[in-house]
């Protein structure tokens, strides 16, 4: 199978230094290809960036199992096979919740990973713990699909301890993508969609194994980590939502970008021309230009509305005539401008409803939201530029809450998994009314 | 202050490969001091892996803040002051649940820290959002104390950016210290004591002020992420368990293993006579000598039980002459012997309890439980040992369950913050009985 010893590029410093401008000129290109001018500030750094983002994720392609394990089976004597099963001879072992990220193959968007990895040991040896984490990165940190991902870590790690067998069960969340046709319909699932995938060798090759129901039980002993709604082994053919969408038109429409991408793919140290990654180019284009600049067009002119005046003066709080008002939950799906990944969450937006006013409907709000949400964009900017765009209809008197999850932030580099970043702009009464703000933000938790 | 250009040593690399020989000499003799052979095959590449994680983990000493803000700080407009607050000028960014991990200045023992970190640009510039993890990180991979890293954090922050204010909110929770003497009061803390800290400069400098109330309620409009039962700046000046003891004694009693303590932190960039530092070298020693092979004896001969004959005949199921028991969530913690580093979690037992016998309670079975726990460990060995070692007094069909925590794989290298190990060693009729298995995993499940 190779796995031991696989590694698509040496690691010539000069070969790298090569690598890295070819993605960083793809890269540019790309951005130019999109509607961006690459020269501007907050772009000038974005190839450098993604280049280093990108090699970094496919790291593995240039990383080998035996370096991993070298040096790291300890004896451990076990109990004789005619008392029972322990440690170094058939003492089962699982290591769980493992937070790993991968690559989907077919889009080239990150998807997460819950790793559970389980063996029995033979031959009075252990391996140390963290290399079966070690391991599963070197094929997480590759283009992939879920069930190869699973077979990949098993075979490698049977290959390279020789144990009665390894078991794997990985918890796979694709990143929902998103398109200007649709808005989100699940924003509790924040932008997820998840898989269910193993794989077993030797001892656990059977699902109906003793050794497997072991690792099952073992593996949920602290509580159940998989969903109950979910199945293992569900099928994941189709997991990745782009699949279904036809490269043939994207591939017409831009050939020279298909060009770079697929370039890109090559440069990663994959072969392009392997048929899981036939439409990958196209696809991960056509997820690339929801976010092209002016994709979207928004018209404020004709709306049915009645905008407060602003400055209108305050009457008594109890006299009913205002209240605090809010659309809350409003869902996005913007793009990073210094890394090309996506940032997810929602927006809230509070303001101050007078009586007999008729302020816009959720539904404008979120064509609003979606409209700075399909850009490049900082959270901070997206924040500001609804604000500025929904204070006029609103009244004046509003505030912004944008929550997200930035993909640069938990998947690669800093890898911080359940970080979240909120942020807030602030017009008219919510400026200086602390205690305004501080019922809306309650009005967030409830 | 001079955090921008704080780093105590240069990057020479042969400096770096002489303190990386220093480090492993120090931790070789300090093996061999615990009464370790430190050539054996379990250990002999554990100098190694200590020094290389002892550095990694200090590895802030060498960090420069300035080459980490540098070139992230991105242009954003925000809003003119008379109309509000957003991006740029004024808009509050909260970074939320950050997983760091840092180091006891009175013990050298990893703590875990949730990081909360809220800034209010001005000048309308942003930092790019991963910056503020990382620089955050630089301080906590040095030997800290919960406020002198909340403050300087703070202040890192406050003078690179130039912003109107910084806030930051720590959750830090520090290793239980277990000693012979002590069991586990509370296992379901699995260990852990925490206590919550903060710091703000700038608008966040007065707690009571608009801007730290609003840092508060945007930290927590995602779920209350701070335990009701703690308090905000909980005084942690003697969170370390281990502050209390009087390090004399110990530095009597090993002279020359506190003087090899001292030099692993001065080889680490780090001055042994800052005060905090003091009695360091000397509570680390107490803590490693509660591992000392053979610090604990246990006597298995005059116990008043009544062993099980592992040759009776199984009677039918519903005869109710024998059913399966067991003695659940016993509190352990061991050294791992790779890194030197913790590992703690619980061991569950189950046996075949027959009518008419007397199995040991719950503490001798704890007692055998500490005794294999406070050594130098492999989690697959202690596993056997507690097997082999209750498998006679329950009557020799039993099976063991060993649940942990490896600081080891959360705190340093792979950071697998989640993650757990759980292994299994079978005896008698638990080998070969795969229902009897599932009953027992059931139970704990429960």
């Amino acid at each position: 199978m190779g796995s031991l010893n696989n590694g698509h590029l040496d690691s010539d410093p000069e070969d790298d230094k090569e690598v890295d401008l070819e993605l960083r000129r793809a890269v540019r290109e790309l951005l130019e290809g999109m509607g961006e001018d690459s020269g501007r500030e907050g772009l000038r750094r974005t190839p450098l960036r993604v280049s280093k983002s990108l090699l970094q994720a496919t790291r593995g392609y240039r990383q080998k199992v035996k370096d991993i394990v070298h040096g790291a089976l300890f004896p451990e004597v076990g109990l004789r096979k005619e008392i029972g099963q322990a440690g170094g001879a058939g003492g089962l072992v699982v290591v769980r919740d493992l937070d790993l990220f991968s690559y989907c193959e077919s889009c080239l968007l990150p998807f997460r990973v819950k790793c559970h990895i389980g063996y029995i040991p033979s031959g009075h040896r252990v391996l140390g713990l963290s290399k079966l984490s070690r391991v599963a990165d070197v094929f997480a940190k590759r283009l992939q699909h879920p069930q190869r991902l699973a077979d990949e870590i098993a075979s490698a790690l049977h290959d390279s301890i020789n144990p009665a067998g390894v078991a794997v069960t990985l918890e796979c969340s694709h990143i929902y993508i998103p398109n200007v046709e649709s808005i989100f319909v699940d924003s509790e699932n924040r932008g997820w969609l998840e898989v269910v995938v193993s794989a077993g060798s030797g001892v656990f090759e059977d699902r109906r194994s003793d050794a497997w129901i072991d690792f099952v039980n073992l593996r949920k002993s602290r509580g159940p980590t998989v969903n109950g709604q979910r199945t293992e082994d569900d099928i994941c053919e189709y997991w990745c939502p782009l699949v279904a969408t036809d490269p043939s038109s994207i591939e017409m429409l831009y050939p020279e970008l298909t060009a770079l991408v697929t370039s890109i793919i090559r440069s990663l140290g994959e072969n392009p021309v392997r048929k899981e990654l036939a439409g990958t180019p196209a696809r991960f284009l056509k997820w690339l230009m929801n976010f092209q600049n002016a994709s979207l067009q928004i018209d404020l002119g004709n709306l049915d509305i009645c905008p407060l005046d602003p400055s209108r003066p305050k009457r008594g709080e109890n006299g009913h005539t205002e209240h605090l008002d809010s659309e809350l939950n409003l869902p996005f799906c913007a793009l990073c401008e210094h890394h090309l990944l996506p940032f997810h969450g929602v927006v809230h937006i509070g303001y101050i409803h007078a009586q007999g006013s008729n302020p816009p409907g959720r539904s404008l709000l979120q064509s609003i939201v979606h409209f700075y949400g399909f850009k490049l964009q900082l959270q901070e900017k997206l924040t500001r530029q609804i604000a500025e765009t929904v204070s006029p209809l609103l009244g004046g008197n509003i505030m912004v809450v944008v929550e997200a999850s930035h993909c640069c932030m938990i998947s690669r580099g800093i890898e911080k998994i359940g970080s979240s970043t909120a942020t807030v702009a602030v017009l008219g009464r919510f400026s200086s009314d602390a205690s305004l703000r501080a019922k809306f933000f309650q009005s967030i938790r409830e």
